[in-house]
């Protein structure tokens, strides 16, 4: 790909920021309030908006209801796009009520379940009311001990719930199913991989498909892999990134293992080639999505730091020798063929984003850039630190 | 559940062993032969039969081609039948020839697919001579490094695979798609998890299911959870047990936590009462196969033990008090329920079993009655101890 | 071992309880509140002793300093001992106060350090004050991202904090060293391991010994074997007993593998009895505490579950034929020994434990005494449901 | 550090290969035959040296007794001289012989053990003639199931083994021993992580110290601050090289997760500096390995490789701003301490190790060079293809 096409390709790259993560997060042990934290959905908006105009590829926020919820989202969408960024994904919260202890659309009692439903449909009318196209839906539902609940009869109820959903997602618009490997949930997690969350997406038709958090995996598995398999099923919806060693540890992006996110985005950039002769066309809409929470670090600087962690690697894999891999898998070349991908990730590409940062009017390095800033030097002033809720022990 | 009625389902169990236990198997560091191992397909069988004898419920024996070849299958399945024991599934070999490092269905190059497409064919004959209706079907096609193929590519070639084997098979014969999360390939297999076979089988259509080995998961995943998914979906189609603690340790069924292997028999038990009902029909049709490899072991009293803590596990299952664990699951008892399946799991049902051992006229103590019945002393007489290559199977 | 000595045994065992699990608890997504949940340190003391007076064996209760901080420490036992119970265990906290965001006596500033070392000493005046005789010392310690810290300078400062916390501690008293291998930090643990925590406590000297914890460990860890080494060592201190399938799960007792618990307590009953003869000797010192976090469950009763479920382990791990076991393994029978053993786990112990609860006019059935006596009634018609905070997202 | 630093480091860094990676060596399902491999000690010899020929780093061949047993091992130390390349560590094999069924050194019967400590004094007698100064000690010895042995009694064996053969060695020789998460052994392992191995060397003095293989974790666990405490203790004595996902899977160094060997690196490049001042000093004495087995790969081209990736990380690990990290960790700047690593990581060294070579007279691309040179095509034709035996290493 020569040097003018890797650019256009790196202008067209949007990465989606959580408006969760400007707020103060922590542990089940304690969250650690800093400074200048945001406190509303507002100041979400407004840090938003820095990580975007330090990096020129955040170009929409999620919001999380109810955390996000105001009386007027048409009102919100409009305050984001004066700060010049968007409304990306609704993400409910079927987790943070009382009544969802054992389940949400999974519950053994049907009220609870409607309760779930109804908190589904308010979601769906943020989403008309800012434009939003995507419903991101992530289920703490989960049992902890054997026998606590029955396992098909619990999926029964969650196919139900998803089905009624879905009949009520304007046109156009997706439902994307996440799936996670465990926590809340101890023993048991209703949707723990990707094949259940696909059976369910497939079974609810073109509406849905899948979300693939990368933290959300037992150890070792090959995301890569499962992203390629979605792709193929036409069902890859979208991403929440982030990294882990050991949990759902949402790390800053790639700093866990930065080879396995550019082989993540090798097969993206593969499948993007081939949407184009008719296959995997799914790869044109998959909603790039950051999902992190931070416990000690900066916020606004370590999403800014996830952001160009994915262009980074977006860029390595835009320089994969494709004929070249193609011909050395076809000859059986092992490590021919292994060295090909592995020299675009040698590749340093500082150079090549600080030259495409240049062209677009952008600082060449976005981290210092905010770091020196006024706007880090405001919101530390102006917001002070927030007192920060804990969940364990008190 | 009444003591007859408890009877009357042990009455019913069957689990199939496999043949390639009873010879010498070892890990990639050695293999230890031992004393009376068999070194022919006629004395795995004999084996195969010593187990049936003393426990009263394996009466068939899998067979693994090449290893297990003979001139007249017709022959061998008669052989068998005149040792009190059917022949059960069928197992192709795709990793062991030269041809298959890079894969076998999955290779790029099309004469491997063909060569393994013909082995499948044989495979089919060979079902077809000895009234087997089960093709089993493991693939250790996979990658070892980033780059070295191409993962769509694989995938396509062995939906084309498998779609040509399906077409081959008898009328009422089923095919059981494997999957394993790792090795002999390191670092992508191409059916890595239920999720990856069940697609497979759907595509393919009702002549295939899934079987589920219990020593093929990533760390923590739940098994139990993963069998009912797949009963729901009606495509349960086997298993393979073993126990693992690391990897496909392949170690005696239940020795690692015994209240896993009873979890997954609880969810059996319901879905065959279920399929009375309508639903989950496939639980009447799972193939219920021991696949292990012994590295230090006695092997024929290995597998004795093997197959009685599958009977074990399932007379505990059949003890649950269905109705009450139902009530408490709709009540959201949280400890009630699972009080009343760990309840279940602390009964000693050795009396229970020695009970129906009378019944049946076997011994009351298989492993006792094994190590000091006449068939060991004789074999390990006859046939002494056969050298050993290093290695699984051969 | 006659009935007369297993009584005896079971007369001597003494389960420690923790004062947090009887309050509300949580993951980082909520803490869902239950009805009679403790609200101060005096009814989590009154819980204690209700588990106690069910139970038999659950003589102490463990504190958390600052959660179970009052004005005189003193009187806090004495109002223990009117309920029939001891305090056990003083556990620090240092992970949720503002200045530990980067560590406690691991933190790059003195200052820092200095506060932990200070609420150190705080912890072993309450000691003094309750007559606690083990200082239980779990460090949050450890870093998020490559680079953050320093290991070698961290675990210098580590070093001399606790020589210097040693130092104070009362004659008689010990030090428990825990640790963990991840959670709350992702990167790296400044205790991670039980190697990590005998390299201190060796250091330290006799005061020190080290703390197992059950859900603290990487996948697949053969916990039991551990603990043979620290007794080998003579570095046993004590055990945090929970269950975990994925992370620091922190669930009942047993509720994930009982054999696991059974084979631990098969090495402390060994041990028990080397002890006689001069080795293990600190297997008579061991604190069997337990150390959960209830999320969904009912809290008293899940405590009285974790405490029966440590019995029933030492009851079967006290029925272990030694004297066969040792010649099975003398010979190499591998699946003799291991059918020695299983055939004690396969006991069902509960008629012994009934008769054993007779003679000390006990409950046969503590969780049901529990669950239909006065004092559930009671605490759940006057203490309400508490309001519990969260730490995620508010 | 200044670029004639940086050359000057280079040049001391030293890799050692070892001998049985050269010849035909595969799973426990098959082992592929590849052209050209090895088929004596002789021509793994000549390999070796190909390696360091096109390296100019891997000065060294480790030898495996008794796949590299001869009558005359100083006339293969001659041999290797003559080729440019000298004897590294010897490693004896506990694990392929018959007798070794249950153990070596920790074997119940003495017959064993005593044959086992042989071995271990013929292995140091090789080391004499060979001038070999590293006795590197692996064990298999492990159990497969509960109550199989005693876990105390096998540590006091293998400590009393252990003792024996120190007490042999020569003077200003060592004892490198190696830990391994599992695997052949599928229960137990005698030893099974760093804090057992370190117990033994403590124990054993200073001719012993401990060797860490990249690939003998569980999942998760942080190797790089592993190797910090084992400098921090004086113990660190050689690294085995390869890398996993999975298992011991014996992949290329730096295939897997590139980021963590340049972090393991990063530890050793500070040790080295404060080595000067004092502290670690054990870092000027540590021995470099690579411990692979190649089973689909070329297997020259994959050793080159992996030589080439620790050279890679060890030059960027050179690369970090030590005095800027210093000052930001101080500060308790967490991203901005993680950023000054990450660059270092994300510098491109090949043109840098490019100028090295030219300086050194060494081709520019190891591998090309290998690959169009004459030494690939001569062994090709003239050793053939080896008949290869299923697993590892003969």
């Amino acid at each position: 790909m020569d040097q003018e096409a890797v650019m256009a390709r790196l202008d067209a790259q949007a990465i989606e920021t959580p408006s969760w993560a400007f707020g103060n997060t922590g542990s089940r042990f304690k969250t650690f309030p800093l400074p200048g934290a945001a406190r509303s959905v507002w100041e979400k908006i407004e840090d938003a908006a820095e990580v975007h105009r330090q990096t020129g590829i955040a170009p929409r926020v999620a919001l999380h209801i109810p955390w996000d919820r105001v009386d007027d989202p048409a009102a919100l969408g409009r305050f984001a796009a004066s700060r010049g960024i968007g409304i990306g994904a609704i993400n409910p919260n079927l987790f943070q009520d009382d009544d969802y202890r054992l389940g949400s659309l999974t519950h053994p009692q049907a009220a609870v379940r409607a309760k779930a439903a109804a908190h589904l449909e308010e979601c769906i009318a943020i989403m008309k009311a800012t434009g939003s196209t995507d419903l991101s839906l992530w289920f703490a539902d989960g049992t902890n001990y054997a026998g606590q609940d029955d396992f098909r009869a619990r999926r029964r109820r969650l196919r139900g719930g998803l089905e009624a959903c879905a009949a009520l997602l304007p046109k156009g618009a997706r439902m994307l199913i996440e799936y996670k490997f465990f926590e809340p949930a101890f023993y048991y997690t209703d949707l723990a991989d990707w094949g259940a969350a696909l059976a369910h997406a497939r079974a609810i038709g073109p509406q849905a498909a899948v979300l693939v958090d990368l933290g959300h995996h037992a150890q070792g598995v090959n995301i890569e892999s499962i992203v390629a398999v979605l792709l193929d099923e036409g069902k890859l919806g979208g991403f929440h990134f982030n990294a882990r060693r050991y949990a759902d540890d949402d790390l800053i992006v790639g700093s866990v293992n930065p080879l396995e996110l550019f082989l993540i985005y090798a097969e993206l950039v593969a499948a993007e080639a081939d949407a184009d002769t008719g296959t995997a066309a799914c790869a044109r809409t998959v909603s790039y999505m950051i999902d992190q929470s931070f416990n000690i670090e900066e916020k606004i600087e370590g999403m800014i730091l996830s952001v160009l962690n994915c262009q980074e690697a977006y860029a390595k894999a835009l320089l994969i020798d494709r004929a070249a891999l193609a011909a050395a898998q076809e000859a059986g070349d092992v490590l021919g063929a292994h060295r090909i991908v592995m020299e675009a990730f040698r590749t340093d590409v500082r150079p090549l984003l600080a030259g495409w940062r240049r062209r677009r009017n952008l600082p060449e390095d976005p981290v210092m850039a905010h770091r020196d800033g006024s706007y880090l030097r405001e919101i530390r002033r102006d917001r002070g630190t927030a007192a920060a809720a804990s969940g364990y022990g008190d």
